[in-house]
């Protein structure tokens, strides 16, 4: 992948300095632990990381979420929810990922709009279509690399259930969704394959963390100022 | 709900049995009165009416309103405000007005998607084109009957500013607004000319709502069942 950044998708224009990286995956898969492993080694190396998540990551988005995820699990149809987690993104968006590409630094994300394509999609009814006509008018920009920590969905559940704590209504879903889940991220992979980058998350931490540094690096600009101290 | 509906203002075709009437006009023009009135009229026929606002107008809406009207006005951009705003309305849609048309009622509306494509097109940016796509990809539906209470700006705003409990900051506008918002209604009573009927609200309250009344009685189904009790 090149160093190409989200228009980058699109035209391999370089509309910000910096590096957006996003971590997909079921849940159990582990992406959490591995943006935060990624931004320690990031830092390690004096390169400035944003960490931060969806849905979420901005105080207005953060208040969305509350209001989408608090409550009754059927308050909202899935074409209003939709819209919520999209205006959540947009805020997402402009307050805290553009400035920080900007300004030069790595954002990594705990998922993005991938993840709104695959349970909007899957989950509840087929909106993937909306999703995306949704995506290309309020949003705009795609990540530069996309992670998707992939793992067997048996041993994703049972990690995500033995997770104390646990808000999300989206792991309260059994084995055969998990299944169609990962399948639904392996087609995304193929589909957006030139920011896609497929990674066994079915190992040792440290292994995984390795792969994904590794992919990463490649993907910065060169060690000629453009990122880090 | 199936976007089948829509086609309803495009193609003169009334998918339900009820009748869609919406109210616009600048603050302090006296829409919200005069759509009382109007539901009371009906009523007082045996007509079964829905008296509604927005933005809110259902339970989830109104969250969505709180969220957008309360706190800072600039803590989220036009953009997300339009999608929050977008989110609402089709909660309303979904879970008010479109069963209530189904059920053969009236539905009066204080302020529909018409107030959206003036302020946001108006006073914010101009987002007139995402308003609109927006509206086509998540909304679809327009009113069968749009009343635009003409006003003189200053007397209106002489109006509003003397209403006690305003909570909505679009009020907190001054007169040269107030103009343009007037001449952006008139505007979009020319392009939506179909549904949209001109009504001068600087008279008496009841000359008003003796027009209004006449307006929407042409409107009604032929008084075969299709409406009422």
């Amino acid at each position: 992948m090149t160093p190409a950044n989200t228009g980058a998708a699109a035209d391999g224009a370089t509309p910000y300095p910096g590096l957006f990286v996003t971590f997909e995956g079921i849940d159990g898969s582990g992406k959490s632990t591995q943006c935060r492993l990624l931004a320690e080694s990031l830092q390690a190396q004096g390169i400035e990381v944003v960490l931060t998540r969806e849905p979420g990551g901005s105080d207005g988005a953060e208040e969305i979420r509350r209001l989408v995820l608090e409550g009754d699990p059927d308050r909202w149809s899935a074409e209003t929810e939709l819209l919520l987690f999209t205006a959540a993104r947009r805020d997402h968006m402009e307050r805290r990922i553009l400035p920080a590409l900007a300004a030069g630094k790595v954002v990594v994300c705990d998922r993005f709009a991938d993840s709104t394509r695959m349970y909007q999609g899957l989950s509840r009814g087929d909106l993937r279509a909306s999703v995306d006509q949704l995506h290309r008018l309020m949003i705009g920009h795609e990540p530069d690399l996309t992670i998707l920590i992939d793992m067997d969905p048996a041993k994703g559940l049972a990690r995500a259930k033995g997770r104390q704590g646990s808000e999300e209504r989206f792991e309260d879903f059994g084995l055969d969704l998990q299944q169609r889940m990962r399948a639904g991220f392996l087609e995304l992979a193929a589909e957006f394959s030139d920011r896609f980058r497929v990674i066994d998350g079915d190992r040792q931490m440290d292994s995984v963390a390795r792969d994904v540094l590794e992919v990463v690096s490649t993907a910065l600009p060169a060690s000629d100022g453009g990122l880090g101290a």
